[in-house]
């Protein structure tokens, strides 16, 4: 799937790439893979909530308390934040600016309040994407499968994805996850189509006008 | 490349992709391909210049005369039309509705004239690609290595190629056709996504209220 490079090397600038969906449509495995592929990184989000076993600060998450947070609210230094059952979440704008000044992209796994702010704050930079269950039944079993949660966080997490879902039509695209194979295929070539964009590609200005004989 | 066939299938509404470029940056091969695609075929333009040797009328062309040809343009009969070299080239509009209609995409391998048009009578339905050849020394050889053409014709060629690229920012993706496999796949990605876009997939709504719970 990877494309060759090319010969001829363009500069473009980078996007954001959003992946929203409700818990247990797969959008952890399918960030994941894409991670794989070159030139995009996932952003790491600010947060306080604590940490979860396995978590390492400044790689899954950087964690805040709750003064630090509020701050870098006041001071603009976060691109979008959410509050998602009572604890804050937040990406920082430098590294994201960094990144895609290099032409890099950034990955974001985030919900549709961080979708809209970060909307507006980067409009024509984002893409995004929204995955949807094949159906209820099976969102069910496999927020089911998570065999620690409690029936409580189970009914929880299930109203969690219907409020998710209610705003899928706000996403440029729409995916049904019903082949993991399929789905990733579908993200990686909205990712290869993206890049190509005329307006992205900002080094075709430079590259044309070397073709022009008078 | 091809992506598994869906569980779930989604009416959406087709598509028109134009491909346009200079002569001799590699349309043709890429158009040939492309039509092995499912839910894709070539808009059969009709034209007044005289039919070439191996040319049949109604596939590659269907050949009519100036007065049908005016007729038309009169009647509204085309989505596009243009004057190429002294002749009249265009695109009936049934059959092209007819297929949009039905959820199928439509190629077409026209000029800037013809995308502009196109993009003036059915804009939200257009996904234009424009590709450009590697360098202007390539771009020449390749139209010298068609053996037939008198220097002339050749010169002629060049300057339409010019002319031609001047347009290149009115497309919504440019590659450069460095590479014969990598532009393909880019192409096939370009397809793949552009079919995936929200507003294309007029099913999305019924398929998202099966997965309401309330």
């Amino acid at each position: 799937m990877a494309p060759k490079e090319p010969v001829v090397r363009l500069q473009r600038r980078g996007l954001l790439f959003v992946l929203s969906s409700p818990s247990g449509a797969g959008k952890t495995t399918i960030s994941k893979q894409l991670l794989q592929e070159p030139d995009i990184k996932m952003s790491v989000s600010v947060t306080t909530r604590a940490a979860r076993k396995q978590e390492v600060d400044g790689v899954d998450y950087t964690f805040v308390d709750e003064a630090t947070f509020a701050r870098m609210v006041k001071d603009g230094d976060l691109l979008e934040h959410a509050n998602v059952f009572g604890h804050h979440y937040g990406t920082p704008r430098r590294p994201v600016e960094e990144m895609l000044a290099g032409g890099q992209d950034v990955l974001f796994d985030i919900d549709w309040q961080g979708t809209q702010q970060l909307k507006q704050t980067a409009r024509d930079s984002v893409v995004s994407v929204f995955l949807l269950p094949p159906s209820i039944r099976e969102l069910e079993r496999r927020l089911r499968s998570r065999a620690q949660d409690s029936e409580e966080i189970v009914q929880r997490r299930m109203q969690g994805a219907q409020e998710e879902i209610r705003h899928w039509a706000e996403y440029d695209y729409v995916l049904v996850n019903d082949d993991l194979d399929r789905t990733m295929g579908d993200v990686l070539s909205i990712l290869r189509a993206e890049r190509l964009r005329r307006e992205r590609r900002v080094g075709l200005y430079d590259y044309v006008s070397t073709l022009r004989t008078s």
